[in-house]
């Protein structure tokens, strides 16, 4: 009966396919793209030997990210951000949101006087990038960790845990995990749920976007999450230690 | 004892002095100096006979919002943004959290076809100046509404309700409602929640700045901020009624 | 008969009801809400321990102004000069006269390397706001110097007089001082002058609307402003010693 | 005596050498490359048969003005406003000036629904370029308008009288007129007066650089103005009969 | 011995391995991923019913290009252009180039009254990205044109021949074709040819960074070009059969 | 016959009346009015005492150039670049092909730790304004370049040979030398070539505006340009000797 529920017939607590393609660029110290079913955004990390001023002579280092969106990502064709003359508000917002979730798992003093960059930018859209992006990141900065680490610029590895982000929402009365596109324009809440492994929560960005939801419709969300970034996590050890 | 806990002697689930200042300035259709503390945002509400491109020849309405900060609401001089070159990614997160947040009181049909802006402008700061923003706002949006059925351009009253926003946070291990500056910036975890006067939640915006939180600590911020949320409609009422 | 003439029923050359509220908002060391008639602006002198390049050993200090307008201070809503990319031209000539107007009273030698930043933001405007920002600004001025001496960081006072500003004009023939809106809109011929507290003429901008002024018009807009400028350096120095 | 005083040799109230070349380029309607000494401005004038949007439906037309000055017309390179991402607060203040100065002696009803666009680039900088760029754009304008008038395409001529600006300003205190650049950097008091061959003042813009001028002193430029002026006026009438 | 000239043990003539990856997203009308060795560029063709303000009433379509770099395709991270507030010189000169090539080989009157724009995003950077650009993009066009055929929306095939192009240069003394990023930074002359499947020239921009190159080694470069393109074409015509 | 061919009468394969008035202002270290026919370009050439970030230490110097065009240098006006919000990206293209050309004739080494700028601002438009200002600005260059000299700031001359440019194109099927405007937007093709006194090739850019053009065209279009700039250099040389 759920299975009729939702257009891509999944469960209402089924996340899409996930799978993340390390090594997908050769420049970058960490490249990674990750799926969500028909969501694809390249991951890349990219490691630099400065500081930003405000945090000159603190020996601590910076995680930081930028997220972009391929015009044709999407289907009708997004007017592209450098011809716009800058970034905007909802771009802005996301790559905020996705340096503070990486930083979270970051020890910024064992990482040393340099920054990371993450980029993501999305190939391909179909609902929930900004939690495939910090999921994906995740796995880049890893990988980028570990080249530092191979060339031995780090006394102890700075990653401490794992960070993976998912999106739940009510979609015509029942809470679902992971919206695709059709279910995000059709649902009345929708949040995004950023938790590390050890089950703690990073950050919760919850918006009605039709009537307001109770508490008891936020605490069903909140369990769908936590079933979602286990998963997720899961998905994370396993393609980091193929 | 817990008296001892916050800078400011309050209580954990005390809210600051909160009052309204109402037809602050002459020319908007709604104008409140929302005060939380020492916090101070003028809220002015301006309506518009136009309408958004891609609302033409739908009937309905549009609420917006705009957020600013005074260069000296601040304990160091902030650069104004104007002479930036636009707006910042902060300012952008925030207006864009307003405008949501009065949308969901509005029945924009009913508002028919007319803009109302929501200017946010911060006089002086002292934390929590999003959440007094948007419980400002929601003032002056009331009295713009008036002036428009006062005037008979409406058929029936747009306001479905009333909204109002609190932060709360875990601030030395415990979790305190309305945090003020000195408790903000050495919180571990910060979230902003905006809910409606029958106790939906609309908006929540939860960061982890140190630690991550539990799934019962998340609880006892969601309490807390009920509890506020129902103070602070309570305060609009007596305000609009005053 | 002169009641009749002018809108308000003030005489030629009365001015309208200034005050100045010191201490206005609390981060800034000098906060000045100055209103003339309903024209209120929020000046605020921000002390700042670095100099311009161009100063750069020197020795010598630097006074700024900058001017913004709240979107709904007027009668229509203005556009945020932050969401239109940038400062505009009447912006700018407006800041670019309140900061000549001000370092006219400062001997920057005895003021040392620092720059004060005289922020006025317009809260409602009925006309005059940049004379009633440069009257303002300098009592805000004045109560910043007091800080930095009652920190001892001067050695003498480096404010050297006193500076105020009005603006006069041809009204349906009549010369009249201290416009408001509703004479501005209306007038002929506008003149905006600045001043010292010595009777010396720092700023004389006047700009014929309609017609070009005679030589004997010009020489009584000047006459009619000497006697407002005397009466708003008597207005300060009262404020001041309040 | 006099001769000894200003870098030139000039007497105080003697104009430097003033030039109009008239059509010194082809495309514009009027194109006159005017001297003041050796500050060279060309100023164009366009028609083109549009009207701004505030304009619609009045049967008005409009005139305005952009100034510019090329990177090396000054003794050390000026970045050029195009690279440094817009026109800067002096470049519009100086055409917001030439603009009103221009629509003061022109009919808009006369001269019907269109624009023209007084260009004015400077080539050579010696001082005094916004005065000589006002001189020098009537000139301009007036050739536009014969345009005009030969196609048949306006019924009698908008232009009403002429304008022409001179500089005056209190150099080693002595009040002098037309100053050049050696005197303008070095004087105290520096005044730009706009005004009709009537001896009716358009704009008047003084600005104490040094010490505040006394009302004898601004008397005494005013007349040295008024003297600069007539000549002015001349030396278009006789170039425009050329 | 040549096989040791070049780093990629390529012979002179010899072109990197081409690929192209038809259909790479599923948004697009057109997607194509083109590979010339490690060089990646993603090419989508997005067709839009819109036409720009210049050709409105002519019944003619058009063709245009925006070209973009994801911030890690290189070596070391390139700064975003959307955060340096726009496109750069080298950008705009390479999107211009772009859609000139593709405008050549297509019948704006047969494509009616709508634009299609080529997106060309490289994923990875090996050197000759924009001659990959435009090879790649003409497949994307010829795909996009293909759905409108099939939709119906086209009387005739706008389609008029096939353009690719490929850069030469002279490198250690050798003219050699296709040159990777270790032969491109150290070659003394450079020279992108697009071209059509008739052997036309549509585009030749040759650069000497070295010493200036003689007429002989122009022709010697523009007959590897031919050679070069007549292969590109081949491999675009297996892949549309394909 | 050929007489007839083109507009202005020229044979096909000769250059319009060209001049080169040094010295044309008054502050620039080179100053040249450089004439094609109606097309007029003002060169200047600055030099500074900075270095560019990316060559500090390396003992060298730059050479860059900007272009601009006066509003009205053109047949209608075209908007000012300044209050477009930046330079376009033709503008870019040309501005990067003007200082490449120029750093083909500078030993960089033996210009020291200095930037020259060409400052090339076309004050009247006729077609080849790019060619026109390469070839102006290699005798600013020189003069500017002189002036060092004089000043004993150099040790050797680091002018190496001569640089000059001129368009060519197949007009009305023919090719023909030095495309003025009214050829210019009705030819085929149109190609810029610079070259040195040796003969030798530093750019070539040409583009198919109708039809591809063929290998035997491209081959006339080289020798016309081959006999153009070698007419050019022969006037620069002139120009500099007199």
């Amino acid at each position: 009966m759920n299975v009729l529920l939702r257009p891509s017939g999944r469960a209402p607590d089924q996340l899409r396919p996930v799978s993340f393609q390390r090594h997908y660029t050769r420049h970058a110290e960490g490249s990674v793209l990750v799926s969500f079913g028909d969501t694809r955004v390249l991951c890349t990390a990219s490691i630099e030997d400065r500081i930003p001023p405000w945090l000159r002579g603190k020996g601590e280092g910076w995680v930081t990210a930028e997220y972009g969106m391929l015009p044709r990502a999407t289907g009708t064709r997004t007017a592209r951000e450098a011809t716009r003359g800058g970034q905007g508000g909802r771009t802005m917002e996301i790559q905020r949101l996705i340096g503070r979730s990486l930083r979270a798992c970051v020890n910024r003093q064992a990482l040393g006087e340099r920054v990371i960059t993450l980029d993501c930018d999305v190939i391909q859209a179909d609902g929930g990038t900004r939690t495939a992006a910090i999921t994906g990141a995740y796995v880049a900065l890893v990988d980028a960790v570990h080249v530092l680490m191979r060339r031995e610029h780090l006394k102890r590895n700075p990653i401490v845990g794992a960070v993976a982000a998912v999106s739940v929402g009510i979609y015509k009365g029942t809470p679902v995990l992971d919206l695709d596109y059709a279910e995000d324009v059709d649902c009345d809440t929708d949040m995004n749920v950023v938790m590390n492994d050890g089950g703690g929560f990073i950050e919760v960005q919850g918006t009605a976007e039709g009537h307001a939801f109770r508490r008891d419709e936020l605490d069903a969300l909140l369990g769908l999450a936590e079933k979602g970034v286990a998963e997720l996590v899961a998905a994370q050890r396993a393609a980091l230690e193929a």
